[in-house]
């Protein structure tokens, strides 16, 4: 729900990674593994939340000025297709509004051909450089 | 996103396990790992979000007459306070609307205490018995 | 979104009173007219959403020490059953979470009976007395 | 919550109307009154949510093969900035994803100029044509 400089271990653990950010935008990849699965063998719900949370918190520190810490304030997702073990998933998180002391922020995230998986909303609470 | 009678995956991936289930309820626990970390050291918010996804899936899988399928449609979190390594999470899955073919669960997520986490509503898909 | 002492005049406009309030929690009512229908004749999602918003942005101003001002920030709603012209319609607005500057609320609308009209959630930016 | 052809007595009540409408987009305006406000004197959020709802479900409707009957399951509003009395806002409803039962939707509200006063995402059950 927060982050640092540090890369959050759950990348890690998920195989999370960037692809390219710029200001206000971030796009994050993610390939699901078995590991990763519901009863159904397809990627957990929840493990889709994880991607997109990321996408759009790393979307919030890219702002200018500086973002020294952002809180996760709410997180929503709507699922559209299932996600498949082995299909890599992009999640695309943009900056909608950035306030002084919040951010609202948006996701796609979409699976191989662009097909989209689930759509996502967070707001955040952010702390600026020199505040 | 979706289920069956099989144990998910995600489940042995992030410790989760089932404390109880009754009628259209099921609580369940999670302790979270430096693997699950965000950068601040906390619990990763889409970590949580598995948990309470997980929570009321399970809720929607003791209704009577049986659900055969539930895919997870839309989840919304609000984090609350922070989460910590080592910290038993419980969450508590409740369904509180099931028609024939959608129904509408909400989750509380606590902490050691009763500390509220974050609370979760999310609406399933559900497939039931001889339909 | 906002709000101050005075009555909201969107009160008056959809006939919304208060039932009662306590320390987070307020009770109001509204009973639809044949003017907040959608084509299908029913009361329109939004006009809830309203009566959902405003109990429980009237719950956030039961709080102690005083909130001088709370902004609705974030409001989602699941409409579950229909809602009639001339039925009256009650909402349940509680905090759940409230710190110094949020708060976190929940509500439930019924109907005659006790039956489940739709479930809603919101966060509020508040300003608490003497800050 | 569920519309058909007729128009909805809800949009003459709030001065709703239709600007324009494309496959799976509709642009709808309202201009806030002295009796929409709250407290604060600005536009009632629940009122810039029936704007937001109408506006998705109109989206809906403009889908081909053609959707005899939509019903808004789930309605989420972020609140961005305060809408002014007399100040026209504009929202703009799109279906970002359309199956065969469902409809995802998002909108934005803006008000002069382009300020962004809200976002919203909606989930709708269909009827389509010929089912």
């Amino acid at each position: 729900m927060s982050s640092t400089d540090t890369t959050p271990r759950v990348w890690s653990l998920l195989g999370i990674r960037v692809v390219s950010t710029g200001e206000g935008l971030a796009i994050m990849e993610m390939t699901p593994t078995e590991e990763m699965t519901n009863a159904a063998g397809f990627c957990h719900g929840g493990i889709i939340s994880t991607l997109a949370d990321t996408a759009m918190g790393r979307s919030v520190r890219t702002l200018v000025p500086g973002v020294v810490r952002s809180v996760s304030f709410d997180l929503k997702l709507t699922f559209i297709s299932a996600a498949k073990v082995g299909e890599t998933l992009q999640a695309t998180g943009r900056v909608i509004h950035a306030g002084r002391r919040t951010a609202v922020t948006d996701c796609r995230v979409e699976g191989p051909g662009g097909k989209l998986v689930a759509t996502a909303s967070g707001t955040f609470v952010v702390t600026r450089e020199k505040e």
